[in-house]
Formats: structure tokens, C-alpha cells, sequence
């Protein structure tokens, strides 16, 4: 026995659990989950072993991750009996799921599995598909994955098992997520920085969150540091978190039968017992939640030895723990020996089933955890309900086009306050502390931030029934909010733009999911994550450098188009469409990109709903090229690449009447990729653009984003983009698009520059031009702030005069 | 006093330093850095309040976070009276930078500021410019940056303060790094998955993280989950981390001084004890570290209501805690009565200057905070020392190019093994996990996985003395070679290629701040942030799709060219070229992507060197268009890439010799790009791929990444590029090429389809190559691994024949 595994000794020894019975069929189900799990990673055939194992049975590789595997089965044996006898609605979350093995071994002895997948029939020809599968092309994933009923956690990228979890459970008041953490999980921050969620859980409309943390002592190559702590230390450990852990240690397996039932008999007591309280006598102060640590031996069952080296309990047990078989053909008999340990037939039937004493610890139709509705959460969505956007939608005459400020954000505050208020039980806004500073400060108005206390008197909207949830943590806001989703109800994350990318590789795995979801037939569609990127890069001059990125658009490009979406919407009304359509989508990853500040309004609600249906379209009250082909196109996609377009053309049809100029404004930029779903036809896209005349493009993001959107469209070289460029100094909101070389008075220096003849008066507009941006930069150091007739620049179309003298112009 | 600001009854309570006339400094210095980070924050002159404040004298736009504010300076000044009495190395760091004017007050006060901007000067007119630069236009950014002095650690983007301070100390065993962690920082996930480094940190080589929790009770808009912990619950939480925490709270300037300077006193007594001890007497087991826990009111001494409105002690605090001056004239008069509270005349003289009392407290040189080398690191760079890499090349007549199968990192693993040996105090290697898993093992020969224990019998390569570091958790690898780099030391981490994105953001920061530093003259270079890209995306079929993703190249293609460099060396020799490049580099990012498993390989030492200093070059031994212009060129970056683009050649030239193919092949995929430093010219770039000639690109990562980089270069659409696509399906190593249609038998086709002309026998290799991918389709099904012929498929130079028979060709 290893010496990290030991009994404590700080805490009191749990009460026995009495039935001898029910741990005998436990006992039976964790055999039997071991042995398909070591059959999946070595068996092509045989499977029952009914002959002696030859070399033609065993797969030519090797693959799946052992260590994990017999701590999975046996929680998964436990959680059945407790689901049995309480008639709980159990999820089970594999955080070790590299160990997907242990997975769809259980799954298959529930039946879960062939119900889903109906060429795996529970009966020995089953057990040789579900074999043959694991991790063979055509086959299964290694990991819990997509297509793994039951399951709403990818186990690739580490650290997001509770995060998940606690998703799940809000606002499903009966619904307990049993999330087993491994021990090298735990190592990562994101999983560090999940215990908190206690300290956003309500007992009251929450439903519970189960931690396992499950030592076994290894990572792949080296000692973990959780197990290495004692469990005094680790006692102190969870409960500075907040919980009060009961332990659980042992290498023999009836022993650890008894104080597992036991341990987890008495934590789903304490369970119901905070609920209950909770729901009946109401809740004063944040309740300490139980939780299970589980020491038993990596690879436990498995080979003690391999050639002399010791293998079970070690490092080495945590993938294939004996390979080689074709070159070392004496370990076929240690590997027969090993299944044969479980000792098959007293599990299977002749042909190949389990036998009673399994089935009868099996939990029925949709208790079984392979087939709980919430881990296939779109058979549980329910359309949000909304009010008319009119009622948000900002109105103005459209001779007051481009002229009034709006606060756009505030609108889509206003739009998600009513959402709260008509589906009060599935829709959350997930916000890393910003929701006022993001406006969206309406929502407060019908709910306060969630938060379990204590409270003190200078607090402003916190309480313990507060439904939106702020957290200094985006790995915590998204994967809450992916929970959330993955468990069928409705959500945004609003972050600041550049600290998005935070949870870049979060996102990543989600678009994986959601592409590998369309092809696994029985997943129901789930609603979207919806991402509102704000306080962006082009106004987030006072806060600097490191406040200012939007490469998220990058990070998204990249995911298969019918999975990503990414919208830039330029003013209030745009906005709110783009919005409703978004919490009506399902299976994408919606990025909405907009600034909080007031803005310029361009577009009625009628007009924005269209806008956004289409996609993108010229504003014909910003051109004056008519039906004609216009001289210069001049493209925008974002808010403030919008207001500078249209302050550049304001400028060029002021200075140059006789240039015909079109506006194309693009809110979603995927139109312009020929090979999305969104993607506009080559006809349609040069009707917008011309199929030969320049186009200046103002784009939000970096400008290499619209260099590849447009591959493959007619004369990419005529598309003269400028985006956000890398620039660190301290600076004034007008000034960012200044340094950025995106100023109005460069797009309009851009159009002069790119056009194809000279026009009257050019010369002078460039010097006046070129003076204007001399005299900003002077104008800023000495009265630190922009010059006022720039910042306070209305659409005037073609009736301003730039803010110079004669001294700005002779300088 | 708010209620979340009390004395710990449950520790004991501190010694009482006796020191009344330190004590006494020290409330001066803190008094003066008050004053003057109001000022940053309020005026642009009139820094004395030599007249009565007026509005002229106020900032256009208020800006900067005074929350923090007085906890930093009370910690610097303590801090300074530590470092004076006890002669130490210190360095601070601010987790919550984003009170800037904190730092930048303590720094004019000691006269780092004036050292390195010598127009800000330590008098009134160097105080007056010390507040208008801050946060202005051509001025200082609000949060700690590059810009100030004494400083490894922007303020901007929270949650590695920590993973910094522990970087900073490993093999630096003189230096303290106090890291100041806010209560909102340590909300994220890697904060709280940074407390951990103590595991990592042997106190008989390495320096001490001092880490000082500065509980001020809320983030912007509510309540921070640490500072509503009692202190007992924080203490089990830090214990359970392995610290001593020490309890300090208040909010009577006199107690805190008190207190606190005790509590200082005490750690750092403690911290020399743990030291004098591991270094004297030996280390057995990992020591309990002292940390500090530091409850004030946030804002403490501004403005306690504002219109009645309490703002000490609240979240209201945050920012500006009185703005309005403009629409509120009377607060004018507050704002004056809030800095005449700190009594100026007491703190600077008639000239501005700080009085002989704060002077008094200052330390020496480099002693002060601001003008430790170690915060410069560059300073203190010592190159590192290398044996000739012909040491580990890959040795091989030229006739056996593309012929042998060897490990690639494995001769790097070899290289680093070395540099360790030769380069024993300023070179680590940190890797999550994975060290023998991405072949790098031979670095074990040599040094430890460095671990605190306790440590048990089935351990390898596990020990207190070990100087690699493993850590199941990229944030932490990032952070501390960030910090290790910062400090001046060298260093590579070595990642999954999927998962290095889990810390995107991190790389974008430390990209800003090589960016941003490269503006700022003193400081000096630093060894840059070196990334192996292992386990890539084309070998992770068994492990499937969450392990696939090349995206972190789309994340540095943003980022300024400068700064960012991109690898993809096809073999050992490549490898190890690039690699003593990148080791030898200063100020850059570096990512190396190459996968682990044996390679062909192709260039001898000497070629490889001259092909990774070009960065680009054709292949004439894989080329058959000698000086003509070819038919088609064939170009490849990345290793598996290259393979299948030979082997494509090789098919090529076998079926149809009359065909003129050329080979370029692209390690520094910067070359491509016109404007980068690394950017070839268009003439060379016409040379090596023609001006006008198809050109099939077979790309390691997204296909996006070329059509980005290739902009502006001549013809960009006769270039076809083939990359990772987003495919979800478990497969075997080969597959992954054919699921990604970047198979041998894809790019063959890719030369068929866009070839001029139609060549003799064309027709019936399009036949045979769809036919291979059909029978691969089937094989693989049935055999549950690749077609031996393509697996083990070398350069034959065109004299291949497909694996076909006729019934493959019939079905």
C-alpha cells in the first residue's frame, strides 16, 4: 500500500453502512465496469474470453488512459446506489476524462449506451463492438466526448469539472452534479479557482454540486500536490474554501466499499439536509457544503508488476500500464490473468450480459446518469419569452441620422431586464464584475448579483436571491455559463474585449463540442453561448496597452463556420436584433462586439432588423453614388471603424461633391467568407463591392481578420483594410483611432490616396488632412483632450469644414 | 469602521515594534504617497496647493484607481524601513497595478522616478509633471507598466502576480519578491492556482515570495469572496496552501503602523529562519511559509461620504471617488480639504521636495524598490554557454536524406541537457507534465523534477535539488519563466500545441510589454519567452479532437512583428538550429512547433543552420526543375507537412518525370510576410516561388495564417494552401493528413487540378490517388491502423509505386 494512501486519522471513522447485499452488487458493478474498460483498451475480439488470448485479439495500438479508471467505476457504482434508493436526479462529471473507458463501461451495463447507440447491444456481440470502437478510426473517442451519453464535459483540456457543474445546478433546484476531480486537474488555476462557486450558490433554487476529489497520487510522470498534502492539511484546504470534506483511503476493496457507501451516504444527507432547511426555514448565512476525497492506488486492480517494476500505485499505471505485447508475448498471459481477476462469468451470462445482481443496481430510464435529460440538456430548452424590441429600440427622425447619442449597451440592459422578468428560471447574464461598467446596469433593476454572504451595509444589490452572477474570474463566468447552456437554458457573458481572450482555449473546446455535436444525432440542440465583448479596444485608451485587444475574432475564425458567429453591430438598434437573434440560436458561439459609451444612432428598428437579417448592406442615405457605380466603396464593420467611415465621408463629400462615394456597413462579418453558411454570393458581393473599384475597410479588429474573410473574392488587392494595430501609448478616446492609423482623417486620406483619378480640390483636402492630424497631436498634449469639434462631430452629409486656421494649416 | 475590518481574535496578537520614531517615517512616507497619487489623479498644476484649488487646475478627464491606492503605498513604505534595518534584496509587486499612482508616488519620493526621467524632477516642478503625465495623452498609462521603474509586472490584465514573484526568485536566493495580491485579483482562477509554487521553491537556491493579501473588501461594483471570509476560514484556507498566514486589520493609521510593521518584522524574520536553516542545517521537508493577510478600507483617507454617500471603506472607492468637479465646483473645496489631510508642509519642503524624514526612510541605490537590477533584468542577462550543436545533430549521408526515422525533441531534450550542465543557475525548463511524454526526457539525466515533497518509494526523477519544473498547469509555467525571463535568467516551456492556448492571453501581455518596452530606452533586453509547440495537432489522433489545435500561431500573427517569431522546423537539425537561435535571442516571443514522434529527416547540421538563418529555401534534392521555372511549385512549413508535401513529390515524379516540380520549404513563416523585419523581398520571393506559377501549400496550421501572411505578395490566388481543419474523428496517425484532405494523395491531386496543362499518364494517377484514399478509407476500418506502404513510406527520389492491386482500382 502506498504510503499517500492512508486512513485518516483526524476525522471520525464513518458509520458502517449495514448492507452487506448492496455492497455485494457494488462490488459485482465495479468489476464489471473494469473489466469492459481493460477490454476496450486491449480486446478486438474474445471478449468474453471465451478462448485463450492470442495475439489476434489484442488491437495493434494501444491506447486510453488506465490510472483513472477504477476510482471512475467505483463512484459510478456508488452514485447508482444511492440514485436507487433516494430517487435522486444524479449528473455525473468525469474531470479525469481521459479515462473514458470507465465511461462507457457503465454506460453499456445501464444500457444507457445501447439505447443510444443500438449496434452495441448489451449482450457479448455489443461487447466486442464496444471494444473493437474504443479509440480505433471510426471509432470512439479516448475521452468522455460528445458522443458519450450522459455526459456534458469534455475530458481533453483540464479544468473545468466544477465550473460545469455548478452551470448545471443553478436554477435546477433537484438536480445534483457529481463531479469527480482528479488530482491532477486540481493543479491547474481554472480548477483552483472553481471551489468558489459555494459563494454563488443558493440552496433555495440551486440544486447541489457533489465534489469527489479523487488522489490517486500521479500525474503522468511525477507526484500531484494535492496528494502529496496530508489530509490535515487538505482539511484545512476545503474548508478555507468552504467545505467540509470527509475522507475516504484504501487499496482493499471491501473496506473501501463500506466507507465510500458510508461517506456518501452521509454527504447527500448533509445535502438534503441544507436544501430542506434551506427551502423551509430559510437561509441566514452561506452553508458549508460536503464533499468526498477519495485516496485509492492509480491503476488499482491492475498489474502490481510489470517485469519486476511496480506498476499499480505508481506513475506508470497512468495510461496502458503493460504494453508490448506483440514483442513481449508472455504478458498475454498476465493481461488474461488480470481480466480474468474480475472474475467474468460471475458477471456476464452466456451471452455476455450482466447477470442480475448487476442489473438489479441499476437505476431506471432516465435516473440512469446515461440517460438524465439535463446531460443531453436541448430536450430540456425552452425558448426565452420577449417583449417587442421596439420597446427598447432607440427612435429618432431620420433627418437625426447619425446625430443623437445613445448609450447602445444601456438598451440591451434594458432588453435582458425584461428577459429576467419573463423567464425567471432560465436565462443568467455572467459578468467578471462589470455589468455596470458595461451599462447594462438595467438588469439590477429586477435582480440583484448573487452572492451568499455575509453582507454589510455599504453593499448595493448583492443578495443571496440575486440571479445575475459577477466573479472576478472569466475561466468561472464561461464556464458557469457554459453549464448553463450544455444543461438546456440561456445566457450571455459579458467581458471586457480584450480579457475575453482569458478563456480563449475555453471557447475553443466549446466550438469543438458543438462542432462535434452535429454529427452525434440523438444530442439535442443546445441554445448558444453568447459573448458580448465590450468596453473595447478603441475606447479603452485611459486604462491602456494591456486593456486593449480583440483577438477573440481571431481565436473564433479559425472554428468551423457553421459553429462560429461574430457581429459588430455599429449602433442600439442593431444591437437589440443582433441580440434577439442570438439568445434564439442554438448550437453556435455568438460574439457580439460593441462598445459601452454612447454612441451615434444610425439605423430605425425596422431598418436594424433588416440590416441584421441580411447581414450587411449599403446605407444609401451615406452614399451619393446613387444607382451608379460609385468611385470608392467605403466599408466599415464595428462601431467605431463605422463612426470614423462615415466622419471620413462626411469630410470627402464636404470637400469633393462630385466624388461618388458608397457606404457598405457590414454587421456580420462571416457574409464576407465565400465558404460560410452566412457567406453572400460572388453577384451579391459585388454589388456591394464593385468588382474592380477601390474599397477602404474600417474594421474593428486586426486588419488580417478581413484579409482572410475575403480570400477568394473578386480583386482582393483593390481592399485597402485598417484595423486595430498593437500601439501602447497613453492616449484620448478620438486619439486611439489616431494612433491606430484609423482616424477619420486617415479612411478619408486612404480613399484620396486609392482612388483612381485626381480630383479638384484633393491636393488641398490632403494638406488640410494631414495639417488636421499635426494639430491633434499637438492639440492633446496641451489640453489633454481631443479637439472638440472631432469628438463632438455629428453626420452632417457633405456640410462641415474641418477645425483648422490659418496658423494650424501654415505650421 | 466597516464590519469586515477587524482585529484577528483567534491569532495571537503581534509584538509591538518599539521603533515610535520609524514609525513615525513611515506614516510620513505613506502620507506624502497619498498626497501625490491624489494629485496624478486630480490636478495638472498647482501641485503645493500654493493658491486655492480652482478648476483650472483640475484634469479634463479623471482618471486612475484610488481604491488601492493607500494599501500599496503603506506596504511600500514599511517595506523600505525593512529593507534600510536589514540591508535585503526587495522587489514589489502590485497585483492590483492598476493603482499606478501608488507605485509612481513612492518612486518620485525615492527618486528612482527622477533617475530614469530625468525631466521629473524630485522638486515642485517635477511633482507638477509627475501629475499631469499620469494617464494623459503622451503621458504615463494609469496601471503599472513597462514605463515604471522597478517594475516586472503590468497592472493591467490580473491574476499572475504570484506566478511573476515566484519566477523572479528561483535561482535568485538573495532576492525577496513582495507580491501584493488584491482581494479581486485572487478571485481568478490563476491566482488562486499560483499559491502552489511554494511546492516548487527549495529555499536552499531559491530567493522567498513575501505574498501580502490586501483584503480592501470589494471589487468595482460588490463584495471580493476573500475579504467576506472570517479570518478563520482564511486562515484553514492558507494553511491548507502551506502558509502561516499573519492577520493585520484596521483602519487607524497608528494601530496599522504598528501592526503592520510587526507583522513584517515577523515574516521576514521567519523567511531568513526557513533560509539560514535549508542552507545550514539541510532541508527534509517543504517549509510552512509566512504570508501576510492585510484588512484596510478601500480608499482609506479619501473622502469618507460624497454628497452624502459613504465612499471609504466601499466599492464606490474603486476609482475616482469624487469626479464631477465641473457640474460640483463645492467639491473643489473637498478635494482640497482631502489633500491639505495629509498635511503637505509636513512632507515636502518650499520646493516640493520630500522633507529629511521621508528621506530618512529612503533606501540606498539599488536597495530602492525602483532601481533593483533585478526588476530590470536585463541588466543582469548573462548569455548562456553552449557545446556545437554537431554535439546532437542528426548525422546521415546525404544519399540516406528523408530515409531515417529519428526523434526530433529528443536531440533537443539532448541540447538542453547540456545547457543545464553548463549553465547551472540561469536555465530551467518548465513544462506541465509532460517532459518524457514530449520526448524531452534527456534533461532528467541530468536534473530533477524539482517537488517539496513528501516524496515516496515509487518516485523517478522527483527531488527537492531537481531544477526542472512540472507542473500540471500552464498558467503557472507561463507565469514563472515569465518571471524567470523578466529577472533576466533563460528558459523554454515546452507545451501540448492544444493547450498552450490555455494561456493566450498571458502571451498577449507579455507581447504587449516587449512591445512597450521596446519604446522605453532603459530598459534593458531580456532573454525572450521561448514555446515548444509539442504533440501537435497531426499526431494527436488517438487522443483526439480536443487535443488538436494549432491556434496560438493566429494569436502571435496579431501581435507586433518586432516582437513575434514562428518556427517550423521539419527535422532534428532544423530544430536544433532554431532552437540555439532562439535560446541566443533577446525581446521576442519564440514558438517552436515541431511534434515528438520519430521524423524523417532531411538536412545535414551545416544545412540546417543556413537554411533556418535564411528562414526559407528551395530544396533542389527534392527538386527536379534544376535552374528552369517549374510547372508547379510544392511549399510546406511544419513537419508533417513537408512529409507528406515529399511525398507527394515523390509520387509526382514517379508517375509523371517530364513534370518540373519545386520544393520550398518554410521554417520562419515570418519570411513570408512583406512587412516583417524577417519579411523577405518581393524578388526573393519571386525567385523561390515564381511570379505567376501554382503553388500548392501544404501549412502545419490554419490555412488563414498563409493567406494573412502572404498579403501583398504577387498572385496571392495561385496559391492553394491546405491546413488543419476543425475535424472531430478518431482516427490513426495517418488519417489525420487524409481527414484534414492534407494527405500525400491530396496535395498529388491539388498539383493535378491546378497544373496548366494536362500531362501524359495524369489522368489515371487522379485515379489511382482517389482510389488510395478510398482502400485507406477501408483499411484502416479493418486493420484499425494505416496502410504499412504509407506509414513507412521514405524519399525515393520518383521511384515509388502506390500500394494498389486491381481490385483496389476496380471497386
Amino acid at each position: 500500500m502506498p504510503p499517500t494512501v492512508s486512513q485518516s486519522t483526524t476525522l471520525p471513522r464513518l458509520p458502517v453502512d449495514k448492507d452487506e447485499e448492496l455492497l455485494k452488487r457494488i462490488d459485482h458493478w465495479w468489476r464489471a465496469a473494469n473489466y469492459l474498460a481493460v477490454g476496450q483498451i486491449y480486446l478486438t475480439d474474445n471478449a468474453l474470453l471465451e478462448t485463450p488470448l492470442t495475439l489476434e485479439h489484442i488491437k495493434p495500438r494501444l491506447l486510453g488512459h488506465w490510472g483513472t479508471v477504477p476510482g471512475l467505476n467505483l463512484i459510478y457504482a456508488h452514485l447508482n446506489a444511492q440514485i436507487q434508493r433516494r430517487d435522486i436526479d444524479v449528473i455525473y462529471l468525469a474531470g479525469p476524462g481521459h479515462g473514458g473507458p470507465a465511461l462507457l463501461a457503465n454506460l453499456w451495463l445501464e444500457n444507457s449506451y445501447s439505447e443510444h447507440f443500438s449496434h452495441v447491444t448489451r449482450d457479448a456481440q455489443g461487447m466486442q463492438r464496444l471494444f473493437r470502437q474504443f479509440s480505433t478510426p471510426g471509432g470512439v473517442p479516448s475521452h468522455v466526448s460528445v458522443p458519450t451519453p450522459g455526459s456534458i464535459h469534455e475530458g481533453g483540456e483540464l479544468g473545468y469539472v466544477l465550473t460545469h457543474a455548478f452551470g448545471a445546478v443553478f436554477d435546477n433546484p433537484d438536480l445534483i452534479a457529481a463531479a469527480v476531480v482528479g488530482d491532477g486537474e486540481a493543479e491547474t488555476g481554472p480548477l483552483e479557482g472553481s471551489w468558489k462557486g459555494v459563494n454563488y450558490l443558493n440552496p433555495t433554487r440551486d440544486g447541489a454540486v457533489l465534489p469527489i476529489l479523487h488522489l490517486n497520487g500521479y500525474k503522468i510522470g511525477s507526484a500531484t500536490v494535492l496528494a502529496r498534502k496530508s489530509d490535515h492539511e487538505l482539511d484545512h484546504y476545503f474548508r478555507g474554501h468552504g467545505y467540509a470534506p470527509v475522507f475516504v483511503a484504501g487499496d482493499h476493496p471491501d473496506a473501501v466499499h463500506r466507507d465510500f457507501a458510508a461517506a456518501l451516504s452521509r454527504v447527500l444527507d448533509q445535502i438534503r439536509e441544507i436544501q430542506r432547511r434551506a427551502r423551509h426555514e430559510g437561509i441566514e448565512t452561506r452553508p458549508v457544503w460536503p464533499m468526498i476525497v477519495l485516496r485509492t492506488p492509480k491503476g488499482w486492480t491492475g498489474p502490481k508488476f510489470v517485469d519486476g517494476v511496480a506498476v499499480e500505485g505508481t506513475f506508470r499505471a497512468h495510461q496502458v500500464p503493460m504494453s508490448g505485447l506483440r514483442a513481449h508475448p508472455e504478458r498475454l498471459q498476465q493481461l488474461e490473468s488480470w481480466m480474468q481477476s474480475y472474475q467474468p462469468e460471475e458477471l456476464f451470462d452466456g451471452q455476455g450480459a450482466p447477470r442480475e445482481s448487476i442489473l438489479a443496481l441499476c437505476p431506471v430510464g432516465e435516473r440512469r446518469m446515461g440517460s438524465n435529460p439535463h446531460a443531453n440538456g436541448g430536450k430540456l430548452r425552452q425558448p426565452l419569452q420577449y417583449r417587442p424590441l421596439e420597446t427598447y429600440a432607440v427612435e429618432f427622425d431620420e433627418a437625426q441620422r447619425g446625430r443623437e447619442l445613445h448609450g447602445s449597451t444601456e438598451r440591451l440592459g434594458q432588453f435582458m431586464r425584461d428577459i429576467y422578468v419573463d423567464n425567471p428560471h432560465n436565462f443568467r447574464l455572467f459578468c467578471p464584475d462589470e455589468v455596470n461598467s458595461n451599462r447594462l446596469g438595467a438588469v439590477l433593476e429586477v435582480t440583484d448579483r448573487c452572492f451568499m454572504g455575509p453582507f454589510d451595509d455599504n453593499d448595493e444589490k448583492l443578495s443571496m436571491d440575486g440571479r445575475m452572477l459577477e466573479v472576478l474570474s472569466e475561466h468561472n463566468c464561461n464556464g458557469w455559463l457554459e453549464g448553463y447552456v450544455l444543461t438546456g437554458r440561456h445566457g450571455l457573458f459579458a467581458s471586457y474585449e480584450a480579457f475575453v481572450s482569458i478563456i480563449d482555449s475555453m471557447a475553443i473546446q466549446h466550438a469543438k463540442w458543438l462542432e462535434h455535436a452535429c454529427e452525434v444525432s440523438w444530442r439535442a440542440s443546445i441554445p448558444s453561448m453568447n459573448y458580448l465583448l465590450t468596453s473595447t479596444c478603441w475606447r479603452n485608451d485611459h486604462n491602456g496597452f494591456s486593456h486593449q485587444g480583440p483577438g477573440f475574432i481571431d481565436t473564433l475564425l479559425s472554428k468551423q463556420p457553421q459553429v462560429v458567429r461574430i457581429y459588430l453591430p455599429p449602433d442600439a438598434n442593431t444591437l437589440l436584433a443582433t441580440a434577439r437573434h442570438c439568445f434564439g440560436s442554438v448550437d453556435h458561439l455568438n460574439a457580439i462586439v460593441i462598445d459601452k459609451h454612447p454612441q451615434l444612432q444610425y439605423l430605425t428598428m425596422d431598418e436594424a432588423r433588416e440590416h441584421c437579417r441580411v447581414g450587411l448592406g449599403i446605407w444609401e442615405w451615406a452614399s451619393n453614388s446613387g444607382e451608379a457605380e460609385p468611385d470608392i466603396v467605403m466599408a466599415c464593420a464595428g462601431d467605431t471603424a463605422t463612426q470614423e467611415t462615415l466622419a471620413a465621408v462626411d469630410i470627402l463629400l464636404s470637400y469633393l461633391p462630385a466624388l461618388k462615394v458608397r457606404v457598405v456597413n457590414v454587421v456580420d462579418i462571416m457574409t464576407l467568407r465565400l465558404d460560410h453558411p452566412h457567406g453572400i454570393s460572388q453577384e451579391h458581393f459585388v454589388e456591394l463591392f464593385t468588382a474592380e473599384r477601390p474599397v477602404v475597410f474600417a474594421f474593428h479588429g486586426f486588419r488580417g481578420v478581413v484579409h482572410q474573410l475575403i480570400h477568394n473574392r473578386p480583386d482582393t488587392e483593390r481592399f485597402h483594410v485598417r484595423g486595430y494595430q498593437e500601439e501602447g501609448t497613453t492616449t484620448t478616446p478620438f486619439d486611439m483611432t489616431v494612433l491606430n492609423h484609423m482616424s477619420r482623417m486617415h479612411l478619408a486620406l486612404d480613399a484620396l490616396r486609392y482612388l483612381p483619378e485626381q480630383w479638384e480640390n484633393a491636393a488641398e483636402l490632403i494638406e488640410d488632412l494631414q495639417a488636421l492630424l499635426q494639430k491633434h497631436h499637438r492639440y492633446i498634449r496641451e489640453h489633454l483632450d481631443d479637439i472638440p469639434e472631432i469628438t463632438q462631430w455629428v453626420w452632417s452629409g457633405g456640410k462641415i469644414e474641418l477645425p483648422l486656421d490659418q496658423s494650424d494649416r501654415e505650421r
